[in-house]
C-alpha cells in the first residue's frame, strides 16, 4: 500500500490554490508538469485552476482517488482527513503544520485514530511529500527557478527534514546525479523510515539509500529491517542531533527525541549501515555506491595529470586505511613504455602536466588490468590544455573493466560541466582528491559489510 | 628585488611562439590582455607576435627589461639565462622543466652558478609563474576557456605545485573569491617560500597567506619568518607529503624531501599557522580569514530558515569545541515577538521555512547585538520560496555589526549565484553548515593565536 504514495492514478490536491506563491498552487503547478494520470484540484471558490477541473470537494470526484495531498490550515485537516476516509482514498500526504512539532500532540493523535478508522496511510503532516523521478509524482512545494530537480536515478532518499531534503535534491540535480524516490518523513505520525526502509529495500530502481534522521520510532525494528536491506543494497545514514545542543534543537524541529548518538553509533556499525558525517558526505558516499561495484581489497592505484593532487590523494589513502597497489612488473613495464622519459613511473602514476587523453587512456588500461589493483582514482586537471576533450570518452570506457573507480575534476565552468557530463553517465566525479579517495574507501567499507554478512 | 616580479614595467618572453596552444603563445596572450606594461617576445624566427614587434635576441631590445619569462627547452635555459645577465635584466621566472625533478641536479646548479654571477633573482625552473591581479603580471599558461582568473583581493598564495594552483585560482574564480598574488614556487631553485612568505607579509593587499607546500627549504629559517607574519596577518598551510607513499610522491614530483608530518605539525602550531587538512579547507579557511575579523570568544549563535541545517550546525559547533551562545534575555525577548506563535526562540535560530527577509533581518540585529555572541552562522535555505531575494541586501547589511559572520548556501543555480554575489562582495558563504561552522571556528583560533602572540 506504501506503493501507491509513488505510482498513484489519480491525485487529488486539497488545498489547490489560484494564487501562484501558494503552496497549494505550486504543488499543481508541479505535478501537471510531471504526472501523467489525473489529477483534480479541490477548491471550494474555484471551478478551474491552471487548466484543471477543479471540485468543491472530494466526494464531488466520480472517479476513484488514489493518492490525495491535504495542504490547508492545520484546523481543517481532521476534516479533510475525514472525506478521504469517506471517498475510500487510502493514501494521504499532509503537508500542512502545525501538530506535534509545535507542541499541539492532541490534535496529531486525533488524525492518527481517523486514519486508523478508515485504513488510511499518511506521509506526514509537517513534511513537503515525495518526489519520483520515474512517475513524475512531485508534491514539493517548490519554485522552479529555485530547485532543480534531478535525473532519473538509483538513489531512494529519505528525510526527516524537509527543507534539508529540498536542498539535497537541488543539489543532486545540479550535479548531475540521479534519484528514483524522496520521501520527506514530516512527524512521522505513520508511515516512518522503518517501513519506508522496508520498501526501498524491496524497489529494484532503488541501488542506494540515503537517509537524514534525526530520531529512530522503534530501534530494535529499525535495525532488524536495516540488517535485511543492507544485504541487498548500502544504506548511507546522516544522523543529526548527536550533541546537547543539537538534540534540543532537534525537540523544537520535529518534537523527536534525538537519543544518544553512541548508540546510534553503534547501531549503525552493527548494522553494516554507511555512516555520513555531514551533507557532503551524504551526497559524495551515495553517489558513487548508487553507481559503481564494491572494492574487493584495499589496493588502489592513483593515475593523475598533476604531482600536487596525486599526493594529497596519496596522504589520504593512507588516512583512510587504504593501500596504494603495488603494481605488477608487467605493468609497470608497460607504464614505462607509455610515459615520457622524464616521468616517474610508479603509484601514485604522475603522467606529468602534457599528459593528453591518448596518455591517461594507455596507461589507465594497464592499471585497471593489474591483478593487484582493488579500485582506481582518477585525477583530471582540466586546467591544463594537452588534456583534449577525449578524455571524457577514455574515462567513459574504464566503465567496461568493470573494476571501481571515481573521479577527481574540480574548477570552473569548463571543468564543472566535464564533471556533470561524467555524473549524467553514471561516473561519480569530486571537485578534490580528499573526497575522491573517501568515496573509494566507502566503496571497500560496504563491500567488506558485504563479505561479513555472508560469514554470519 | 622580489618586488620585480610582480611590478615589473617590462617583460621580455624568451621562448614566444606564434602557434596557438604553445606555452610561449599563451603566456604572451594572457599577458597582452592583463598587463599595461611593455611587452617584448623573444623569437629567432619571427618580426611580430600578437601584433607585438618580436626580437630575435634579447641584447636587440633597446630599452630596460625588468623581468623575462625563459619558456625554452631545458637544454637551452642556460643560455637564456646568461643572455639576461648580459642585458641586465634582475628578475627571471624560469617556466621550463627538466631540472631537478627529472633527476637533473647538475644542469639545476648551473642555472643557480649564472643567477648568482649576475645577480639574477629566479622564480623556477618547472613552475607556471606568478599571477598579480593587480598589475596584469600572468606568466600562466592557461587557456581563457578552462582556467578563469580570479578578481581583485585580499588573498597571497604560494604554491609549491603548478597544476595544483591553477586548479585552485580556478575555483577561487568560479566561487568569486578575490586574489592578491600567486606565485608557483617550482624546483625553488632560488626564491623559496620563506622569502615570498616574508614579501607577502609585507604587502598590504595582502590580508592572508595561503601556502601549498611539499617541503621547506630551511625549517628554521621559515619558522622565524612565519612566527613574524602570523603577528600580522593569519597564515594556512597545506602540507602534503604527510604519508610514507606520499612523500615518495614528493620527491618524484618537485625533487624535494619532504620530511616527518608530525614535526611539521608541530611547528605550524608553534608559529600559529592554520594548518588545512585539504584542498577545500585550504579555500574554505583563505577566503573567511581574508574578509571576516576574528572572533573574541567561542559563543556563536545560528540562524536558519531549515531546523535540519540548525541542528547540524549545532552539532559541528560542539565537534569543534565552539559554543552555542546563550541569548540575552532581552534577545531572547525581542525574537520572541519577531518569531510567529509557532516558532520556538532559542539557539539555533529556526525562522522556520516561511522566514522571509524581513524575519532574518529583524532577528538578526538581534543576534549581533547581543553581548553573548562573538560570531554568526546564518544558513540561509534559497530553495524556499518564502525568502526572497531582498535576503542578499540584509546579508550585505551584517557587516556593519562588526562582528564576524559566515553564510551557508547551497545548491543549484540559482543559490550559486546568490552566493558568488556575496562572496564579491567579500562575504564568505559555504555550500553546507558543517564548512560554514568550521570557517567560524578558524577565525577563533587565529584570534586566540593572536592572544598568545600578545602575551609572551
Amino acid at each position: 500500500m506504501i506503493e501507491k504514495f509513488f505510482n498513484p492514478k489519480s491525485i487529488a490536491v486539497i488545498g489547490a490554490s489560484r494564487t501562484p506563491g501558494k503552496v497549494g498552487y505550486a504543488i499543481l503547478e508541479n505535478l501537471k508538469k510531471s504526472f501523467s494520470g489525473k489529477i483534480y484540484p479541490i477548491n471550494p471558490f474555484a471551478t478551474e485552476i491552471l487548466g484543471l477541473k477543479a471540485y468543491s470537494s472530494l466526494k464531488d470526484i466520480p472517479e476513484k482517488v488514489d493518492l490525495a495531498i491535504i495542504a490547508v490550515k492545520a484546523e481543517i485537516v481532521k476534516e479533510a482527513l475525514k472525506d478521504c476516509g469517506e471517498k475510500g482514498v487510502k493514501n494521504v500526504i499532509i503537508i500542512s503544520s502545525g501538530f506535534k512539532e509545535a507542541g499541539n500532540v492532541k490534535e496529531e493523535e486525533e488524525i492518527k485514530k481517523i486514519a486508523k478508522k478508515y485504513g488510511i496511510r499518511i506521509i506526514g503532516p509537517n513534511c513537503i511529500g515525495v518526489f519520483d523521478a520515474y512517475t513524475g509524482i512531485d508534491t514539493l512545494f517548490s519554485e522552479q527557478k529555485r530547485v532543480k530537480k534531478p535525473r532519473k536515478g538509483y538513489v531512494g532518499f529519505i528525510s526527516q527534514s524537509g527543507a534539508l531534503g529540498l536542498m539535497l535534491i537541488d543539489t543532486y540535480a545540479e550535479l548531475g546525479v540521479g534519484l528514483s524516490k524522496f520521501v520527506s518523513l514530516g512527524n512521522k505520525a505513520d508511515v516512518d523510515e522503518i517501513e519506508l526502509l522496508k520498501f526501498f529495500g524491496k524497489d529494484p530502481s532503488i541501488r542506494v539509500v540515503s537517509m537524514y534522521l534525526e530520531s529512530v520510532s522503534n530501534g530494535k525494528a529499525f535495525m532488524k529491517i536495516a540488517k535485511e536491506v543492507v544485504k541487498k543494497k548500502p544504506v548511507v545514514c546522516l544522523k543529526a542531533g548527536r550533541t546537547e545542543k543539537g538534540k534540543k534543537a532537534v525537540l523544537s524541529h520535529t518534537g523527536s527525541i534525538a537519543g544518544s548518538y553512541e548508540v546510534y553509533k553503534a547501531v549503525f556499525k552493527q548494522c553494516g549501515i554507511i555512516e555520513a558525517n555531514d551533507i557532503e558526505e551524504l551526497i559524495d558516499f551515495t553517489k558513487v555506491l548508487a553507481c559503481q561495484p564494491t572494492l574487493k581489497g584495499n589496493r588502489i592505484a592513483i593515475v593523475t595529470n598533476g604531482g600536487g593532487c596525486g599526493i594529497i590523494a596519496s596522504d589520504q589513502a593512507e588516512a583512510e586505511n587504504m593501500k596504494l597497489a603495488e603494481f605488477e612488473k608487467s605493468t609497470l613495464k608497460k607504464i614505462k613504455q607509455i610515459l615520457p622519459p622524464y616521468a616517474v613511473a610508479s603509484n601514485p602514476v604522475d603522467l606529468t602536466g602534457d599528459a593528453n587523453s591518448e596518455r591517461y587512456k594507455a596507461v589507465l588500461e594497464a592499471v585497471f588490468k593489474d591483478r593487484n589493483v582493488d579500485g582506481v582514482c582518477i585525477i583530471c586537471l582540466t586546467q591544463l590544455a594537452p588534456l583534449d576533450e577525449n578524455i571524457i570518452n577514455v574515462l567513459e570506457e574504464c566503465k567496461f573493466y568493470a573494476k571501481p573507480f571515481v573521479v577527481c575534476i574540480g574548477g570552473s565552468k569548463y571543468s564543472v560541466e566535464i564533471a556533470k557530463h561524467l555524473e549524467m553517465q553514471g561516473i561519480p566525479v569530486y571537485p578534490t582528491p580528499h573526497r575522491a579517495i573517501k568515496a573509494l574507501r566507502v566503496l571497500y567499507e560496504y563491500g567488506n559489510v558485504l563479505k561479513r554478512i555472508k560469514k554470519e
